[in-house]
């Protein structure tokens, strides 16, 4: 199972270009001093310039789909009419974003083909890298419009949705030199595709609370977001006693705090009460109304359900206990996403191969892969980040764990060799 | 101790002549629609002009003083360099108010003069009717400017603040045709008042639960204002799994709980956490801050600060169980002012002459008679308003209760007038 040491040096070569290609990729921004790359903009479009040369360095050929997704396709030289295995994530970034988010999968799928390139490796299948155009939803409020694109689920309605300048997404592919109209020619053909793998900076603390550099994910966890409203009677704060109170931010608290237990004491539920605001909202008025928003996930679609259920509960005894009005509405909720098990244990062993523990853990954000997974076996590779720190300027990962991770994606690629290997012959 | 059945029917007549005088002043507004009258606007001039010929018909002889107070004063009629009763309350308003806070209680002053001028009674004291000209502290940011003169407490440092469109204290009198340079002759000598009373709607709910129309009030509550600062540590909500969240909101919230416990618990206090503000404030994502206000009060300013130290404490708690910052910040504080026992007795015994059970109230607000009450012997009568509401144009009360207040402040003053006869000779 051990590789030759001189891959180690290879390996780690390409892990040292792989972070000075997002260094490089930072500079292509539409904001001057932070970074922000958003779907199309002028930003993206140089940076499609710089990928597509070092891209077409590695030997690889290039393309731009109708949905402003590039492409970097190397033929199987073993096998005509080869499967293709889809590595890579997104090009796009948040306003003022750091470097890894996205760009580090793209540059991980390029080091491999570079590390194929120069090995005596003859795979019997196609490796494809994809920048996906747009992930975060930033410009048009809706996330994942790359890889919606290649299952085929942008729709005209899509197409009309308009940015804050009153450009549709249809107008600014068209100045990225791309045909809104053949936006269906980017669905990719199901059977030609092996597998899609991404590899993602974690996004959260557990890999540097474990020590770890790595880990598979199981799932891209399920989310129900809402929006919760508590409705008290607003009074003088120095002139009604404590029991005739009607306080909506005390039942918003106790709520809250019921919140968090609920999450604290279910295994892998994430609950969180990310804003709050109380009217009238004087410092000697007692609140009359509570306004919060919701955010609970879980990788168990029944799970996240049951607490759902178990919170609107709680807030209906509230609404006794407190005399006060309870409403909770669902604003958003999605299922969770299985990764594909047989290609998931593949990145396991090629964690393991590469000298580190098989962490598995669950998304809670979502990823390209939860789209990609609704027509190819999908799997993502987890990398630790400084303080679990994204979407911000303080983003940072380590030469060691990025060398971690391509060694990781090169054994996964031996084992994908071997695997179809065996299954053809 | 009965009195005659006419003077039920006078006592029912001048309280229906109360309520209306409180309609005719509502008319005096700086907001069309709406009442608004703040100090030395033109709504308050116009109010004096109505008044001052309410006052004179009634036989009172007027003066403005410096400050913008309207006295109308009735000689004793038995002795000379006689003490006086003052009685009153304030003529300004809070934007958007009701009818009846601050101006029911002057009304009821001038009504009890016409009271007794239509008895045969002869007071062995002067009586004087007093209609502040500030007391909410709306156009200055600071209250009682009326009061204070009374007591001396009017500095150049006052009359020198501007209001939000720069004009000065001092320039706000002298459009209002008084001598700012002559404030400090709006001193009252100590010796010459006997008393000063006030009755007012209660602002708060407890008479209308308790089903009756009357109460005295036993103190006026000293408060600590305080800013809270919850700090900990922002996170995506999806990827950073409970244990290892640091959640200002949390953490406010169990702290938001153990105020109401702690003024539940204690008899007497009340404490509001009125606003509260998170940060980042988005929905998916851990509040990294919290910052709320706390509002404080009790009669007792022991008890109240014992409470404080007992919220700083547990806050202080908190920063050790959940690995938070807690900051607490005292922005305001004023001692509780205890009403005079003597006076407050004689209007118990008016309550209660007047047929109704005598209730006993901490006033919770803020009054003028807290600042009377540095210098002169003084008490306030609080009159049921429905719901509890006050500084809102649903501001209501009834005929009958205005009729009862009035019956008790009648009762009081032949009370005192007892009192001073039995003193004198």
């Amino acid at each position: 199972m051990n590789h030759p040491p001189q891959d180690d040096v290879l390996l780690a070569e390409l892990a040292q270009r792989t972070l000075d290609r997002c260094e490089a990729a930072a500079a292509f921004t539409e904001e001057p001093g932070r970074i922000t790359r958003t779907f199309c903009s002028s930003a993206m479009a140089d940076l499609h310039v710089a990928l597509r040369d070092w891209m077409e360095a590695a030997g690889l050929t290039c393309r731009v789909d109708a949905a402003g997704n590039l492409f970097g396709r190397l033929e199987s030289p073993l096998l005509d009419n080869a499967q293709t295995l889809l590595i890579g994530s997104h090009l796009d970034s948040v306003p003022n974003a750091g470097r890894y988010d996205g760009v580090l999968g793209v540059m991980l799928g390029l080091a491999l083909v570079e590390a194929v390139q120069r090995s005596d490796l003859r795979l019997p299948f196609a490796l494809e890298v994809v920048g996906f155009s747009e992930e975060e939803g930033v410009r048009y409020g809706v996330p994942f419009i790359g890889s919606r694109a290649l299952v085929g689920d942008c729709d005209e309605a899509l197409l009309q949705r308009k940015d804050a300048n009153g450009v549709s997404v249809a107008e600014a592919l068209g100045h990225f030199s791309c045909d809104a109209a053949q936006i269906q020619s980017c669905e990719l053909p199901a059977k030609k595709y092996v597998a899609y793998l991404e590899p993602h900076i974690e996004q959260g603390p557990v890999l540097e609370s474990e020590d770890q550099p790595l880990s598979i994910v199981t799932a891209i966890a399920g989310q129900t977001r809402a929006a919760v409203r508590f409705v008290g009677a607003a009074g003088h704060a120095g002139t009604v006693p404590m029991e005739l109170r009607k306080d909506a931010l005390c039942a918003a608290a106790e709520w809250i705090i019921e919140v968090e237990k609920a999450a604290q004491q279910t295994l892998g539920l994430v609950a969180t009460v990310g804003t709050i605001e109380v009217s009238p909202g004087a410092g000697n008025v007692i609140p009359g109304e509570a306004r919060l928003r919701l955010d609970i996930r879980h990788t168990d679609d029944k799970i996240r359900q049951a607490a759902v259920e178990h919170l609107i509960r709680l807030g209906k005894d509230l609404q006794q206990t407190r005399n006060i009005e309870f409403q909770f509405t669902t604003a958003h909720e999605h299922s969770a996403v299985a990764m594909d098990a047989a290609i998931t244990t593949m990145l396991k062993q090629g964690i393991a191969a590469a000298g580190h523990r098989t962490m598995e853990l669950p998304s809670g954000a979502g990823h390209d892969a939860a789209v990609m997974a609704r027509r190819w076996p999908s799997a993502m590779l987890f990398i630790r980040c400084r303080g679990g720190v994204s979407h911000h300027p303080d983003e940072a990962v380590t030469l060691a764990d990025v060398t971690a991770a391509l060694t990781a994606i090169w054994h996964f690629g031996r084992r994908l060799n071997s695997k179809i290997l065996s299954d053809y012959f």
